[in-house]
C-alpha cells in the first residue's frame, strides 16, 4: 500500500513554451543567416489528433505529439501551430468544435482562451490556416512554409509534415526545420529541467514505495499498480514515460519486458532479483529510472556480485561525465567496469583488454549505456546530421554517439544480464569461450539481470543525478526493512 | 487509500474462445444454408498490430482488436486467424519474430505454444497465409474468404478487412461475415458472463473504495488513481473499459468528461456532487458503472431530489426488463420517470404527458438509456440490419432500439443533468418554456448532474444486475461514513 508523499505537483509556467519558441526562432534565424537565405518563412506544425480503438468509438487517451508539445504545450487534440520567422509571432489554430461538444465533452472555449492559455500572439480556427498565413505574407504569391519532416533515429520512422486544405498555395521546405528543432530539444532549459526533476522526484519516491511493499507471492503487475498509483495520486502523472517493466527472476534478463505479450504477470518468488524500470511523465516531461533489488530484501553473495558490478559502472560513468566527454567512451567505460567486476568475481577469466577486443561486454550488456531524455523517453537528436551509428556489438545499440553538452539530460543505465540467446553463441565461439568460468557462469543461468538507471543532467563542470533512489546495497536493504528514505530536493544537493 | 479486496482474478478458460468459434460456425452454416449457398469458405480475421506514438519508438500498450479477441483471445500483436466453414478447423498465423526479440522482448515461442495456448487446430506463420489456405482448398483455384467489413454504428467507422500478401489469389466476400459475427457477440455465453461479472465485481468494489476515501480538497484525478489502482492491484485489470469520468460539481453535467482536454483536474469542494463513471476491463471484457454521490457524504434535499429521480428511473427500468421488451420503451420509461420526479419536486410544472410530446426528457437526459456491453464498452450490434436510428431528441442518441433477448448485457444508465446549452434553448422555446419553474430551476444551475449506471444481464424471465454498488441514499451515506459494503457474489444473489 502506498503511503503519503512529500511532494506536490508544481505549476507549469507557460513561459516554458514561450522560451522554447524563442529558442527555435533564434536557431532558425541563425541557420538562415549562415546559409545566406532570407530571414523569412513560417514554421508550421500539426498537433496530434484523438484516435479511436480500431473501428470502435473507444477513444484512446490523447497525448500530444512531442515536437508540438515542445513549442506550444497544447494538451487538446486537433491543433496546428505556426511561428513567423520574420516577426517572431506565434499563431495557434484550434479545431472548430460541433455544438454538441458542449453537451458531451465540455465547454467550447473561445479562441481568446487558447491565445491566453498558451501565450501565443494570435489564435484562429484550423479551417482558416491558408487564409491567415497568406495574410501574413501579402507580398508573396507563394509564402514559404517550414514543415517538420525528418528521421527519428530510434524508431526509423519519419515525422509526418503538417497538411491542411490550401497547402498547395505555399512553397514548402521539408529539410530545414527538423534538425534545427531537434537540436533545440537536446539542450534543456531551466523550466524544462524543473519538470524533468519533478518527474524524477515522484518516480524515485514511487520506486521506494515499491521496494517497501514488495514480497514473494505478489504478481509483478501489483508493483506496477503501486508505482502508477503513487505517481498519479501524489504526482498528478496521468501518463508514464513508457510501459512499466516489472521483471522478476529470469524475466529481468528481458530488456523490454512488460509489453502486452509479456504483461508483468509472473508470481514473485523468494530469492528472485527484481528489475523495475518505471518512470512517470509529468506535463509531457519524462523520467526513466531503474532499480534492481532482491525481492526478499537481502542480497545473496551472487546477487551482490552482479549488482555491485553494475553499480560500479553506473557510478564510474557519473563520476567522469562533463561537457566534452564522448558518450561512446562512457559506454566503453561501463562495459570495462562490468567485465572487470565479473573477472574479479571469477565468472570470467583472462585479461579484460582481450575481452574488450572480442566485444564480450555486449554479451552481458547488449543495450546502449543511455539515451537523451525529455518530452520523449528516447528524446531525439542522438545522431546529429553527419554522425553514424557504430557497427560493433553493444555500441550499435547506442542511441547517441555525441559529445556531452551542458543542459543535456541523458540516462545512465548500465546492466548485466544472463541471456541464453547471447551466452550460448559466446560459449560456442572459440574467440570468446575461453573467457568464461563455465561452472561459475552456470550458477547465473536463470538469474535474470540487473540494471541501474538514473537520469543525469550535464552541468557546466560535471553532472547532476536527478534520480534519487537507494543505490548502495546496504541502503536498499535498510529501506526494504522499513527504514526511511529521505527525498532530498536535488536542487539543494547539486554538485 | 485503497484497502484490501475480497476478490481474486479468476482464470480464463480457453474454452471461451472455442465456444465463440463454434457459435460463429453454427451461425455461418445456418446463414449459408438459408441462402442456399455452399457450406464452404474460410473466415479470415486480422488481429491488431502494435503501434508507436507518432514518429517515435514509444510503444503504445497493445490491446487486441475486439472481434479478433472474441474468436481467438490472442493477447499478442500481429496475428491472423482463420476458421474453415466446412471442416470447422481453426488456424492461427503468428508473426515471425526477429532473433533479437529474444534479447529485447522475451522468449520466441514456437508455433506449438500458440496452438496449445489458444486451442486452435493448427498454427503457422503469417508469411504462409496464402500457401496454407490454398492447401485447405486444393480443389478450387480461387477459394472463398469471408473477411470482416461492416459499420460500427457507434463510431460510424468501418472495420478494416484482413489483408495479406497473395490475397488476390482468393475470392473475397466482404458482406456476409460482419452481421453474423456481430450478432454472435450480442448474446453472451456463460463463460463470457463470468468475466463480465468479475469486471463488475472488482469495479463495484473499487467504486466503494472511492466513496470511502473521497473528500473536499482532493483532485478529481486522485479518485481516478484510486479506482485504477484497486482494479489493477486486486483485479489484475491493466486496461479500463474507457477513460475514467471523474466529474465533480458542474463538470458532472459533461457527459464524457475526463478526456485529455478535460482531464479530471478540478479540486473537489464541500457541497459538490460527484459523478464517477468508471469500469475496469478484465481479460478483454468490460464493465461500465456510474456512481453519483455528494463529496461530503451527506445528501442535501436538492441533491436527494435529483438523485432519487434518477434512481427511480434506474430501478423502474430494471424491474420490467425481460426478453421481448423493447429498448426504446425503456428509454421512454426512464425519461417519464425523471420528468414525473422533477414535477413532484416542483422543478417542472404541468402535465408530464405534454412534456413528453415536446421531448422535454432529452433536455435533462440527452444521452441514450444504455448500450450493449461486452468486449467493447459500446458493444456492437445495436442496430441489426434493417433497424433505423430514431430521429427524436434523446432517442436519436440510443445505441440500440432492439427488443431484449436472453443473454444480452446492456447498461441501464439514466441521468439527469443541468446543462446550460440545453436549458437555455428550452427556456426560450415557447413550446417548452411553460414547463419550467424558473426560480426552482435556477437553484440547479451549476449543480451538474446525476447518472446511475449498472450493467444488466437479460435472463430467461427477467434480468440480473451485475453491478453491486450502494444505490439508495441511506446506503451511500452509511458507506461513506465508514460502514461496510458487503460484496455479495452476484451468482449467489441471482434472480
Amino acid at each position: 500500500m502506498a503511503s503519503a508523499s512529500l511532494l506536490t505537483p508544481p505549476p507549469v509556467p507557460v513561459e516554458l513554451y514561450v522560451t522554447n519558441r524563442e529558442k527555435l526562432l533564434k536557431s532558425s534565424r541563425q541557420h538562415l543567416a549562415d546559409s545566406a537565405r532570407p530571414l523569412k518563412g513560417i514554421v508550421l506544425l500539426q498537433g496530434g489528433d484523438e484516435r479511436t480503438r480500431y473501428d470502435t468509438d473507444h477513444l484512446e487517451l490523447f497525448r500530444q505529439e512531442s515536437y508540438f508539445a515542445y513549442l506550444f504545450g497544447v494538451i487538446e487534440p486537433g491543433f496546428f501551430g505556426a511561428i513567423d520567422i520574420a516577426s517572431g509571432k506565434s499563431i495557434l489554430f484550434a479545431p472548430k468544435l460541433p455544438s454538441d461538444y458542449a453537451v458531451w465533452s465540455g465547454e467550447i472555449k473561445p479562441l481568446s482562451y487558447f491565445k491566453e492559455k498558451y501565450a501565443v500572439s494570435m489564435a484562429y480556427y484550423t479551417d482558416e490556416i491558408a487564409a491567415i498565413l497568406h495574410e501574413q505574407y501579402q507580398e508573396l504569391e507563394k509564402p514559404l512554409l517550414f514543415l517538420l519532416r525528418g528521421l527519428n533515429t530510434d524508431s526509423n520512422n519519419f515525422s509526418v509534415p503538417a497538411n491542411f486544405e490550401g497547402i498547395d498555395t505555399f512553397e514548402i521546405d521539408l529539410n530545414t526545420l527538423h534538425p534545427i528543432l531537434t537540436e533545440c530539444r537536446v539542450v534543456k532549459s531551466e523550466l524544462e529541467l524543473a519538470l524533468i526533476q519533478f518527474a524524477n522526484d515522484i518516480s524515485s519516491e514511487a520506486h521506494v514505495q515499491v521496494m517497501k511493499n514488495i514480497k514473494a507471492g505478489m504478481k509483478e503487475y501489483q508493483l506496477e499498480s503501486l508505482f502508477l498509483h503513487h505517481t498519479y495520486m501524489y504526482g498528478g502523472c496521468r501518463h508514464c514515460s513508457y510501459t512499466c517493466i516489472c521483471a522478476t527472476g529470469e524475466n529481468s534478463a528481458v530488456l523490454h519486458y512488460g509489453h502486452a505479450a509479456a504483461p508483468n504477470d509472473r508470481t514473485l518468488e523468494d530469492g528472485d532479483m527484481a528489475l523495475f524500470d518505471m518512470g512517470a511523465e509529468y506535463q509531457f516531461y519524462a523520467s526513466d529510472i531503474t532499480c534492481s533489488f532482491p525481492v526478499n530484501g537481502k542480497f545473496t553473495n551472487d546477487q551482490s556480485l552482479i549488482y555491485n558490478a553494475v553499480l560500479k559502472a553506473h557510478d564510474s560513468v557519473i563520476s567522469v561525465m562533463k561537457p566534452g566527454i564522448n558518450w561512446v567512451e562512457m559506454h566503453k567505460l561501463a562495459e570495462k567496469t562490468i567485465l572487470e567486476s565479473l573477472t574479479e568475481g571469477s565468472v570470467l577469466v583472462g585479461d579484460v583488454k582481450d575481452m574488450i577486443v572480442e566485444h564480450l561486454g555486449a554479451v552481458f550488456m547488449p543495450h546502449g549505456l543511455g539515451h537523451f531524455l525529455g518530452i520523449d523517453t528516447h528524446d531525439p537528436g542522438g545522431y546529429l546530421q553527419g554522425l553514424e551509428r557504430p557497427k560493433e556489438p553493444g555500441l550499435n545499440s547506442l542511441r547517441t554517439v555525441r559529445n556531452l553538452k551542458e543542459g543535456m539530460v541523458i540516462t545512465v543505465e548500465p546492466g548485466c544480464y544472463f541471456i541464453d540467446a547471447l551466452l550460448d553463441p559466446a560459449l560456442e565461439n572459440s574467440k570468446t569461450s575461453k573467457f568464461f568460468n563455465v561452472k561459475a557462469l552456470n550458477r547465473f543461468r536463470g538469474f535474470g539481470g540487473v540494471r541501474i538507471e538514473s537520469d543525469v543532467l550535464v552541468t557546466a563542470n560535471g553532472c547532476r543525478n536527478m534520480s534519487n533512489c537507494p543505490r548502495e546495497t546496504p541502503e536498499i536493504e535498510a529501506v526494504m526493512a522499513g527504514g526511511p528514505w529521505p527525498i532530498v530536493k536535488k536542487s539543494a544537493a547539486a554538485e
